[in-house]
């Protein structure tokens, strides 16, 4: 070990509170200088909670000082989903990340990613965990992980993002901690860690029923024998922005209050409590949820990814009475509130693996309705939700996968254009598949709501162009659809191939989707 | 009720044992009179075996004879999977569907699909009971469902097939049975219908952790005031043709036996066992396990949909132990080779609802193995599994999706060309996607096997084809992939829109899809 470690730093003794952890103190440019070219790091953090604070800048200085020297210093980089913005562009400035796995939403890494200087695997959350242990991305060398503290027993106490964080200790050949003082040490117990998964054929029952369910324990454990550096810091999360719903959001919000109306009336869903929300990271979402403060559902539940900042206010009025996730995506005022407010959230919320948030077989079994945002769908229902063009990545798919093939009902929202309206998010046909016309059930604009169940491909063309698509575009769409359903051996899903992308292509070459 | 019921027609008392259905027996004809213009009917069947044999003959002659006096008759039509493809094309010949749902392979139900002239819904099989519990099929009029028996207590023995036969009695407002006597009652003990799933928030954890766990009971039951008719038949199940595996099928089964090999020697898959096999319907999946009768692995199970011929074969050599299914897919002598050895088949083999043996908890716990079929894949790992150039369906998405997206590893196989070698089975894009890039692990074609396992999309195209297109297509996929990554702007997923389909264009217009 080359890192000098200088036992007796400051530490505060309530964070470290074991010796044996005490005596591994050391600042961060001590604990990266372990990490070699080639190294798969894993490191904690999911949305904006939870990333180490001291790694990212400690490493990306090391890289800057080992290429001045002449040498070469890139690692493969696995995380939970996204991490905090400035850890991110830290490291994909100084080119540092030559694999980075499984998700991203930071403009310096998505243009190395779109350059082909980074490369980038894009898989679902759920399956993170199982492919890093079968061994689909090798050995991960260090694992770099924030707790809010070490217990007198050795235990972890888990900061604002659980993520895939009981994985990367059980991994990795090294760990490196970084403890942060600002996280509330009232934050323990709003996780619950499950260590019964396994990997085939081991695999036993996950024996939750509900998403207030506790089935773990509150702390992560690590073997001491493999942590190398305890590093002190104290440093808030950096923060998902929000802004005040705008009337688009608001609109969507509100066909999809009625559509869970409608639910219900149908007896598809429970009047009290419906059945547990997922919604994805974003302003559409977080009005959707807004949008249910002012609803007439009660006791509703959240099994989610992400604590938006619409969700605290929904468990501040008691309308939502439980939200499970994995992690916070909070803005400045919304980490506020929570952390001055930690012995309510810690009351209902639970954060747990990210393994078990997105699981298939929870997910199915408790009937989740997913609302995930998307990049645009096509007129029969096959939904980009990641590569603008068919090329160019946005962010990933996340856990969108996760949530919309195993969920009860699977609903897409997006405005119906963007680029001040020239480009429709209704296509005639996506040039990039995320989730397909089996998965995809509900589509959602400002102007109307698709519901696709039970539809041929004919039939949902007709209701996605009418409800959703903007009133500007729904002559061309309708003009596609009318001749490709004209022509001779249409077939289940007519399409023009020679036309399918030309909106895309129009595009590309006008700056517009409309002729 | 309009049917003519006759009080003791000829029926076997071994097979309709509890008086008070025999009070019920009747005709075929006399028990669809009932049936009107409009009805959702539900019928057994999954592949080719269990579907009623009485029913669609009778159904398609009062459709005619309903036409014939100026009437209208047409229903919406939901099975298991595939049924028999004369009861499928007896009723598509008299335009006798107006929607069918989930899944069909027979030419002219097909065609009028691909005509519009039948409202397709395309789903996963997993989702079929939910969705139908839900209602998003509306009421369901009729269910006709063969069994081999009623029993003393009035309970079903099933035949060959489970399929959604368990959720087809309990949602249906009125029941027809047919008691086909050519089932051998010695298959009962072979099924195990599991009542305990549920519509959410009810959902309960499914306690099954191995391919051979009974979870159910073996019979299925039915509400005695809803059944309006037993239909006595002595029919056998049509049967699934094989063919003896020809060159390309021998070359992929060695190849996906040589990645078995290696994945148990990277401690991936358990030497003895390897983990539970599911392969779809066709030559190439049949070839496959055929190829396992030879290969070093024993104590082999499978968690399927159906069981093939090659099957029988490793049950009755004892390389397989177990293998659960819903349905079987056998030819005429598979059929024979089950019948006359019943007591041996009934041991090692579980026939269990579709809702079961694709559902998503069971398929992740017990970390399955997929290989399905496909039409073609592209350059980057999206398979089209449905739609030929992308409009014209041939069967359906079936249990693929169920297993691939859920599985531990997720295989798709197919020779890498068709039509004499004018279609590439590789292509730059799918102009249909079922199976997403982020879902799709391997493919793999007589010439070679690509593992895509933590690959970027660059670094999967060059996979892609250099291991599994044909050589004549590879200077053009080069061409098409280096251009495209060569462009300003090129994108994680490199590709030139204006020639994104245009090997499906270049088909339609000259019959090949070489230059």
């Amino acid at each position: 070990m080359t890192n000098t470690v200088q036992p007796g730093a400051v530490v505060d003794p309530a964070r470290v509170r074991h010796p044996y952890f005490r005596d591994l103190v050391t600042d961060a440019a001590s604990a990266v200088a372990r990490i070699r070219h080639g190294d798969t790091v894993a490191i904690s953090g999911f949305a904006s909670a939870g990333t180490p604070k001291a790694f990212a800048p400690a490493l990306a200085d090391r890289i800057r000082r080992v290429r001045a020297d002449g040498g070469e210093l890139s690692v493969n980089l696995l995380t939970g989903a996204s991490v905090a913005s400035e850890a991110e562009s830290l490291l994909a400035e100084v080119d540092g990340v030559a694999l980075r796995m499984p998700y991203q939403s930071e403009p310096t890494a998505r243009g190395k990613i779109n350059d082909g200087r980074m490369d980038y695997v894009d898989i679902h959350l759920s399956h993170v965990a199982q492919q890093v242990w079968e061994g689909n991305y090798g050995k991960v060398d260090v694992a770099v992980v924030e707790v809010a503290a070490i217990t007198e027993d050795g235990k972890l106490i888990p900061s604002m993002s659980v993520g895939n964080n009981k994985t990367w200790l059980e991994v990795a050949d090294a760990v490196i901690l970084e403890v942060n003082s600002w996280v509330p040490l009232e934050v323990e117990g709003m996780h619950d860690v499950y260590y019964g998964t396994a990997l085939p054929p081991d695999r036993r029952p996950i024996m939750m029923t509900g998403p207030a369910d506790r089935i773990g324990q509150p702390h992560l454990e690590v073997d001491p024998a493999k942590v190398v550096a305890v590093v002190p810091t104290n440093e808030q999360d950096s923060e998902t922005a929000v802004t005040v719903p705008d009337a688009i959001s608001q609109a969507i919000a509100g066909h999809v209050v009625e559509f869970f109306r409608h639910e219900v009336e149908c007896g598809r869903m429970p009047a009290d409590g419906l059945l547990p929300l997922q919604a994805g990271i974003g302003n559409v979402a977080n009005a959707v949820l807004a949008g249910l403060a002012d609803g007439p559902f009660t006791n509703l539940t959240c099994y989610s990814e992400v604590i938006q900042d619409s969700m605290l206010e929904l468990i501040r009025r008691g309308t939502v009475t439980h939200a499970s996730a994995t992690s916070l995506a909070l803005s400045r005022a919304g980490l506020a509130e929570l952390v001055d407010n930690i012995d309510l959230y810690r009351e209902h919320v639970t954060l747990r693996p990210q393994e078990i948030s997105n699981h298939p077989e929870i997910v199915r079994r408790l009937g989740i309705v997913g609302m995930n945002g998307m990049l645009e769908a096509d007129i029969y229902g096959n939904v980009n939700s990641t590569h603008i063009g068919g090329t160019r990545i946005m962010n990933g798919i996340g856990g969108s996968g996760d949530f919309t093939r195993n969920g009860y009902v699977s609903m897409f929202l997006s405005p119906s254009t963007a680029r001040g309206g020239a480009v429709s998010s209704i296509v005639p046909m996506v040039p990039h598949v995320d989730h397909t016309e089996h998965d995809v059930q509900v589509i959602v604009t400002e102007h109307g709501l698709a519901d696709l169940r039970g539809l041929s491909p004919r039939k949902r063309a007709r209701v996605i162009v009418d409800r959703c698509a903007d009133p500007a575009f729904r002559p061309l769409l309708h003009d596609y659809l009318d001749r490709a359903t004209a022509r001779p051996n249409a077939g289940n899903t007519p399409h023009i191939l020679e036309e399918a992308l030309s909106f895309h292509i129009r595009l590309a070459a006008t700056g517009s989707m409309l002729e």
